[in-house]
C-alpha cells in the first residue's frame, strides 16, 4: 500500500479515517483478500484506516473467512469479526501459528453484523465524532444508513475516489506483481497464437490462453478473442468460429497474479496480410510508440492522447478516432490515470499504465496493440516480453 | 428468466417496474452479460423490467460494450446506450446481422451517462410517476440520488431481495446450465485427485482442477484446496505445501458455465485413513444423505438443517455444529434458500441447491462433502457424477 499517498489525501480532505469497502480497496489497505466479496456481490468486509496517530488500522470481516485474515500477506493485525462460525480443535494436537491465531480470535467476542463490528472498531479508537471518507462502492446502502444512525456525531463522505487516487502510484512490490501479471498475459497470448491454424476455433485459442495463465501461476479474468471480421467486436467472447486463411486474430486479454490485473492486446493474421491490414497495423503501432516515447513524469495525459491519435492518423489511418488510448492498472483493471482527451492529470513516477491503440472496423476486423509499463524517473520501464508486431502464422 | 416469479413479486410489492443493477440481476433479466461490471466494481449497466402491459424491457449500457448486447443469448431488444465509442465500417463490405445491429444503434442518439439513459427509458414508457423496485447492490449511490432527483414524482424502493426471490426457482435452461456447471466441477475435482501423490503440492492440484474446468468449457472461480492440517482452514488457498502420507485432501471448489456457478466439495486421503478420519467422514456423509433424502417441495429448510446436524452427531461426530448445511445456487453462488436454523422457507420444485456438511478441526483437518441437485416434484434430481466417498489414493 502507498500509505503516504493515502495519508496525503486524508489530510487534504480532512478525514480522521478512511473506510475501504470494495474488494480492491480492502485488499489494498490491509493485504486481506476477502474471498467472499471478491467472488460475489453483497458480502461485507471493511478496513478502517485512521490518520497517523489516530489509532491502528482494523479489519472488519465475517467469521466465516477469518482464516484468510491470518495469511502472511495481511499486515493489519486488529480484526473485528461478525457472525458465528464453528471450528473444532484437535485434542492434544500442537497447532501452527496461523491455527493458533484463528483459535485465539474465535475465543473472543464477535458482533452480530458488519455495522456493529465497524462501529465498535470506531469507538475503540474514540473516533465516534470523526469525519470519515467511506468508499461508497462496496458497502450496501442499508449499512451506510445504519452506520450514520449509530454514530450521529460522525460525518461520512463518499470517498472511493480518494482510494483510486492513492492506488495510482504503485509500491515496488506492486510493480513487481504487475510486471509478472503482464508477462503471464504476454506469454499466454504467445502460446495461444502458437497453435493458431486453419480450422482452430476462437474457443480453442482462448483455452490455450487461459491454461497458460494458470500454469504460470495466474488466474483468468479477461479473455476477448476474436477472429476474422468478429475481431471488430470490442469485447468479442470466444465462439466456435474456426480460423480461415487471411483472418485477423485479435487478443485483448489478461488475468490476475497475486490479485493484480493484466490487460494486453496483440494481433496475428493467418497467412499473408493484405496491404490494408499491414498498413493499418503499422499505423496503430507507430501511434503506440509515439505515446510511449512521450510518457514521463510531468507530461499531461491529454497531451499524450492527442499526439498518439494524431500520429495514427498521419501514419495511415486518417479517420482514426478514440475516446482514450490507455489507463492505469493495479488491483483494478482501470486505475488512474485515463489517457484521455481533456484529462489534465500528469504522469508520475511509480504509475503503472496500459497504453493502447485499438481500431474496430465492422466488416473488416479489429486491430489492437496494448503494452503495460511503469513510469520511471525519466521515461518508462516496459513489462513486455513480445513486440507489438503483427504475427503472421 | 423466471418471469412469472418476478411478476409475482412485483405485484406483491406494488412495483410498476424493477431495475436490475448488479451483474447477476442484469444478466438474469435480459441475458446480457455486461462484461465490465462482471470483472470490475463500479461500471454501470441496468435492466428496466416493467410490469406486464407497462411497456417492454430495456437495457441501459455504456456504448463500449454494446457488441455484447447483441449476442444471441440476449432477449431484451430495446437498448439505451450512454457515452461515445468509435467503430468504423468497412467500405463496401456486407455486414452480418450482429454488425448491422451494432451499426444501426450507433447511428442513433446516446446519453451522456447511465442515469440520463435510464431516465429516458423510464419516460419513454410514461412511468415517471411510478413505483420502482431497484436492486441496490450494483448502482452507485450518486446515481441513485440523481435518479431520485430527476424523477421527483417516482418512488424508488431497495429491492435486491425481490430479484433473489425470483432467481430462486430455476427455468429448465438454468437447470441445464447448472447441471453442466456442477458436472464440470465434479470432473475437475476427480482429475485433480487423480494426480495426488506424495510430494504433489496444493498449487499443482489446483492447476489440474482449473485446467480441467477450462478444457470442459467452464471458467475458474472458487478453488479452495487444502492438504494435511491446512484442510481445516475453511477458505484455504492453494500453497506450496506438498502432500505427505496420511494427509487429508479437501476440495471446496467450482467455476462457472455460461455464467452459472458451481460449488462442490470432496475429500481424499493419501494412504490408509486413520480410524478417526474414516468414522468422521462417514458421519458427514450419512448426515448429507439424510438431508438429501428429506428434501422435496413443501419441506422446511430449518427441518432439513436440524435433521442433518442431528444425524451427523448420532453417526459419530457428537460435537458437530454448523451455521448452515447448504444454499441455493444460480448466477450467484448463494441463491435462496439457505438451509439454516430458523429458516422457515420451504423447498419448491425448480430450486437448485447445494447441500453440504463441512467439518473443520484445527490441528487435524477439514472434511467436507457437498452435492448439487434440483428439487423435483417428489424429491431431488442429483447432478453428481461421483459419490461422496472418501477417496483413498
Amino acid at each position: 500500500m502507498n500509505s503516504n499517498r493515502l495519508i496525503e489525501v486524508m489530510q487534504r480532505e480532512g478525514f480522521d479515517a478512511v473506510i475501504a469497502t470494495m474488494p480492491e480497496n480492502v485488499t489494498y489497505t490491509s493485504g486481506f483478500w476477502a474471498m467472499s466479496q471478491w467472488i460475489r456481490r453483497g458480502p461485507q468486509a471493511y478496513v478502517l484506516t485512521p490518520k497517523p496517530d489516530a489509532g491502528e488500522a482494523a479489519i472488519i470481516t465475517s467469521t466465516g473467512i477469518i482464516d484468510l485474515a491470518f495469511e502472511n500477506d495481511v499486515w493489519v493485525k486488529d480484526i473485528y469479526r461478525y457472525g458465528s462460525f464453528f471450528f473444532d480443535r484437535a485434542e492434544g494436537a500442537k497447532l501452527n501459528e496461523q491455527d493458533t491465531k484463528i483459535l485465539s480470535l474465535l475465543e473472543g467476542d464477535y458482533d452480530k453484523d458488519p455495522v456493529s463490528a465497524l462501529v465498535r472498531a470506531i469507538k475503540d479508537r474514540k473516533l465516534e465524532n470523526g469525519r470519515f471518507g467511506v468508499d461508497e462502492i462496496g458497502i450496501i446502502p442499508q449499512n451506510w444508513d445504519r452506520l450514520a444512525a449509530e454514530l450521529p456525531n460522525a460525518t461520512f463522505i463518499r470517498a472511493a475516489s480518494a482510494f483510486r487516487y492513492a492506488r495510482a502510484i504503485k509500491t515496488p512490490e506492486e510493480i513487481s506483481r504487475l510486471r509478472r501479471s503482464a508477462q503471464i498475459a504476454d506469454l499466454s497470448i504467445k502460446a495461444a497464437i502458437d497453435v493458431a491454424a486453419e480450422g482452430v476455433t476462437e474457443r480453442e485459442l482462448a483455452r490455450v490462453f487461459h491454461n497458460t495463465t494458470i500454469n504460470e501461476g495466474g488466474e483468468p479474468v479477461l479473455g476477448c478473442v476474436g477472429c476474422g471480421t468478429r475481431s471488430a467486436m470490442t469485447n468479442v467472447q470466444p465462439s466456435d468460429y474456426a480460423l480461415k486463411q487471411g483472418d485477423i486474430i485479435r487478443f485483448d486479454a489478461g488475468g490476475r497474479y497475486r490479485h493484480y490485473r493484466a490487460d494486453l492486446a496483440r494481433n496475428a493474421v493467418l497467412g499473408e496480410p493484405t496491404k490494408k491490414l499491414r498498413e493499418y497495423h503499422r499505423a496503430i503501432c507507430v501511434g503506440l510508440d509515439r505515446a510511449i516515447e512521450m510518457i514521463r513524469p510531468g507530461v499531461r495525459a491529454s497531451d499524450v492522447f492527442n499526439a498518439c491519435v494524431e500520429t495514427v492518423r498521419k501514419e495511415g489511418l486518417p479517420h482514426y478516432q478514440r475516446s482514450h488510448v490507455g489507463h492505469g492498472i493495479g488491483l483494478d483493471g482501470y486505475d488512474a490515470p485515463d489517457i484521455a482527451p481533456g484529462n489534465d492529470a500528469v504522469f508520475e513516477e511509480g504509475m503503472v499504465i496500459c497504453v493502447e491503440t485499438p481500431y474496430y472496423e465492422l466488416g473488416f476486423g479489429g486491430l489492437q496493440v496494448e503494452d503495460t509499463m511503469a513510469v520511471t524517473r525519466d521515461g518508462v520501464d516496459s513489462f513486455m516480453l513480445t513486440s507489438t508486431e503483427l504475427r503472421v502464422v
